[in-house]
């Protein structure tokens, strides 16, 4: 097995009858999925998605895989096929057509119809390609067949590429439940056609290598629904992710057997429960839904809610009714319903939330205490089968953070998947399938891209930085007012300081000093601004960390006058 | 069952007989547990511990209980009983100290000679009273009883507390391991006895309420510490809570029988460690230890480093070992073994570390994947034993956050503690023992204190507030000098920005606007530097938040000449 070492360069040129593989996204984290692919200088873009920040970058909306690596290339991008309607799968779709609008985007009717709705939020409207499981397709020199996935949406597809180079198969995100929802299984019989043809890589899901066996089926869930349903006297709350048809088929199907009328509550609930109703993904009896605004005029007993903020995220519904700063008030006897997956990073959000909940006397249930949430990803016992199945000759693991993508490249190995056959590879690192072997041969610059607010991009590492001192520190800021010829001091020093911790009045002992420290330099003739700058940061900066141990940022502005 | 509501005034005065308790933490959260009783004037304080921050506390080193409820009556206080030398139960002893160096500390022979050598380090030396379980001793009014309690740090005890108003067993922190390392069980027999003799009010740890069954055996951990050193063929390195003798003590002994030697990393774990062996609870084999800057001497395959970092603390060895910032590199085929709990908030900085170590090609064995660790908490199963050997008149459930207090009053009630007579009280909360009868009569202000560097309270609410912002949005701070008489512009504006994420070239764009701004505010005979701060940070602000969708700390300094 090889990894990537901190010495990777520029990769050489590819041979005429090479294939690329540089993932921007997903190997080394959960999230932004998106791989490139290149064969005789076009491109294949799978996935295009986002990664939700965690608190090392406060404030930040969104990161979105860097597309430096193929911004001067665009026109030789020949579609950009899409697994799946997840966030870290289309998330970054809008910000990819910015950079050319026209990129067909290829993907299943119901990916493609969240994906639409989305878009028309940005105001856009993509070139699409309906394809479905079963088809083959050719993009420029990709020869692409699609094959059903199943997964925790409907209508996942893992797509097998074909190039003069050899049959790369990925999966997408995947599980493998035997009795799903809606019929759909996982075509291992596809599969196995591949394994026969002949795999020359296989890049596989690695999110639950990790987990021992297989993944429990959705529809065990059923019951445990039911029997919620059955023990509530008041209001039920269900919170989930506004994605999962199949998980709010199973609540609305609860509802009609109770006889309780069901809302939805949150944007994204109502957006894509809409498309998949319109689809014919979602199935919802005649008079079962209210508008949520009625809600409140039917008794308790008789409705659900269902309502995002299943990760705790404190602007959705569920953590406003958990702080009572809602119009729908969580009161005793109330049960809430967190039929979702707990995200690594949201646990203390999610904590606060139950316990917010449970203070006002609600019942919660959740994945802790109930089976009400099963994964969408497959685990160890399942990926076996794939790799079994398939028999590839290299085997590359994707979506996953280092500890999840080598659990993987063991299980490939203990398949019979020759060791040195076994790529690692993180972000941006350069792998190349040549002669029917894959090879990291470099890596190229593939660095985070911030969304925050309208901007892409302009929030840098550096700024973060300097957002989590601030957010740690606080600053403190001294401003002085100087004759710009003379130097000599005209205004100030005014202190500002927020965020520090530190008692205005104390500011009082320092002042005196930093006269001092300026008059000191004034006699040493000092009279550039950049110099009293340093000057007066030093004697804080000094005075800040010997009396409080602290380190806010200090800020010395000099103004000439 | 009761719980406060937020129209609780102050209590009313405590009639002669009764007993009155508030607890200033650990109700609500778990962490900084401190209880008081008060009885005919005097005070007991039951631990004096701290809380660790979460992230919406950045900066802040540690949380206190608020002792504002006891400051002016320091002076009643009879003593403060120590259950055991966990953080959050002596962590803000010596801020305690502070306010009366000689308050009476009470604990066992390990607890006070942990907490000691911590006060130490403050360079405080405490009155102490050491005692033993079976002991009985008066301290004022209040007769003392203690009991031998099993946790996950030896020499625990609960307390009696017997006055004139009835017979209070606050068990402190426990679980009821059957066959202890140490041979010491939870006295259930003097529970028992108790039980027989009336027992009025029980306090009892409610942190495992939610889990039902029994915790696992510490000496369970045995045989999986010692596959992993039968598989380890490199070196090996154990993170565990540094106070966590038991386990220290089992990895000890798997070195001993495997012929490493051992060092022990980090500065609490090397001074808690001494102190354990000085009093004899931790038995070290001669020749086993060696001092941690000789470590690379050994070979890989001889030696066991034990250090700190179990919970992903950016500055602890761990961390830095995962990141290659610590001068042991951990290398492909070295071993990790986590054992320790997960405390809850600490899964992104833990899931970091196992990423780091994972990636440098380390194998790490943790709770999520072997049984490394057993709780030190009694799960609902042996919660059940004490109420049922207690036979409580009432029952308040302590240590805990809202769904654990919950869970556990739940679990009295089902043992037929009457529901009138269980008692959930939050922080501040006051509870009187009267007649028999424990009630909710009040509450008193009992707020975050917090500590930061050197300082005590002076980061308030408000700096945490400055600090969110300026930790997601930075700031801009736009400088102007003006003439004190006229108002006139002399100098600037000049613009700083930090963390905001906005180029500095867009700054030119609203000079030009802050400019006319400005004359405007002249042209209308506005000269106070108040309102024209007032101007300035309109016009910023509107321009910031229309332009870039964001909200950084907009702060106008107007300096006078």
């Amino acid at each position: 097995m090889s990894h990537p070492h901190p010495e990777l360069g520029p990769p050489p040129a590819l041979p005429k009858d090479g294939l690329r593989i540089v993932a921007l996204g997903g190997l080394g984290e959960i999230g932004r999925n998106m791989a490139v692919f290149e064969f005789d200088g076009r491109l294949l873009i799978v996935d295009c998605g986002v990664l939700f920040p965690d608190p090392e970058q406060p404030g930040v909306d969104l990161i979105l895989p860097d597309f430096d690596y193929i911004r001067d290339r665009l026109d030789d991008v020949v579609a950009c096929v899409l697994t799946h309607a997840h966030e870290d799968h289309i998330g970054a779709v809008p910000y990819l057509l910015r950079e050319r609008p026209d990129i067909p985007l290829v993907g299943s009717r119901l990916t493609l119809g969240l994906v639409e709705s989305k878009l028309a939020e940005h105001r856009m409207k993509p070139v699409r390609v309906e394809v479905a499981e079963g088809q083959r397709d050719r993009f420029g020199p990709f020869d692409l067949e699609f094959f059903a996935v199943n997964h925790s949406i409907p209508d996942a597809l893992a797509v097998a590429i074909r190039t003069p180079a050899g049959l790369v198969l990925h999966t997408g995100d995947f599980k493998m439940d035997q009795l799903p929802m809606d019929g759909r299984l996982t075509d291992l019989a596809g599969f196995a056609r591949l394994g026969a043809e002949g795999v020359d890589l296989l890049m596989s899901d690695s999110t639950n290598a990790e987990v021992p066996g297989f993944v429990t089926f959705e529809r065990d869930i059923a019951p445990v629904i039911d029997e919620v349903f059955r023990a509530a006297s008041k209001r039920i709350i269900v919170a989930c992710f506004a994605s999962h048809v199949h998980r709010v088929q199973q609540v609305l199907d609860a509802a009609e057997a109770h006889g309780r009328k069901v809302a939805f509550i949150g944007r994204s609930m109502v957006r894509n429960m809409g498309v998949a109703r319109d689809l014919g993904y979602l199935r919802v009896p005649a008079g079962l839904l209210v508008d949520s605004r009625e809600i409140e005029e039917w008794p308790p007993e008789e409705v659900v809610l269902i309502c995002t903020g299943s990760q705790g995220e404190p602007m959705a519904a569920l953590s406003r009714m958990a702080n009572r700063d809602h119009p729908i008030r969580v009161t005793e006897g109330d049960t809430v319903l967190l039929a979702s997956s707990l995200v690594p990073g949201n646990e203390t959000a999610v904590n606060k939330v139950i316990n917010g909940l449970t203070r006002w006397g609600a019942k919660v249930v959740h994945k802790g205490n109930a089976l009400v949430h099963v994964s969408g990803h497959a685990a160890a016992g399942e990926l076996l089968y794939v790799l079994n199945l398939t028999r590839p000759s290299n085997f590359m693991p994707i979506h996953g953070e280092w500890r999840h993508m080598r659990a993987h490249a063991k299980l490939a190995a203990l398949t019979g998947v020759p060791e040195e056959n076994i790529v690692i590879a993180e972000d941006g690192v350069v792998v190349d399938l040549v002669d029917g072997r894959a090879r990291i041969t470099g890596a190229v610059p593939c660095g985070y891209v911030y969304v925050d607010g309208t901007s892409v991009g302009d929030v840098t590492d550096v700024a973060l930085k300097d957002r989590r001192i601030l957010g740690d520190e606080g600053f403190v800021s001294i401003v002085i007012a100087i004759d710009s010829t003379t130097g000599k001091l005209l205004g100030g020093p005014e202190i500002h300081a927020r965020g520090s911790g530190i008692a205005v009045e104390a500011f009082d002992e320092i002042i005196p000093q930093i006269e001092q420290a300026l008059e000191e330099a004034a006699a040493n003739a000092v009279t550039d601004s950049q110099q009293i700058r340093r000057v007066v940061k030093r004697t804080v900066g000094r005075w800040v960390n010997e009396t409080f141990r602290r380190r806010p940022m200090i800020i010395p502005v000099v103004i000439e006058v």
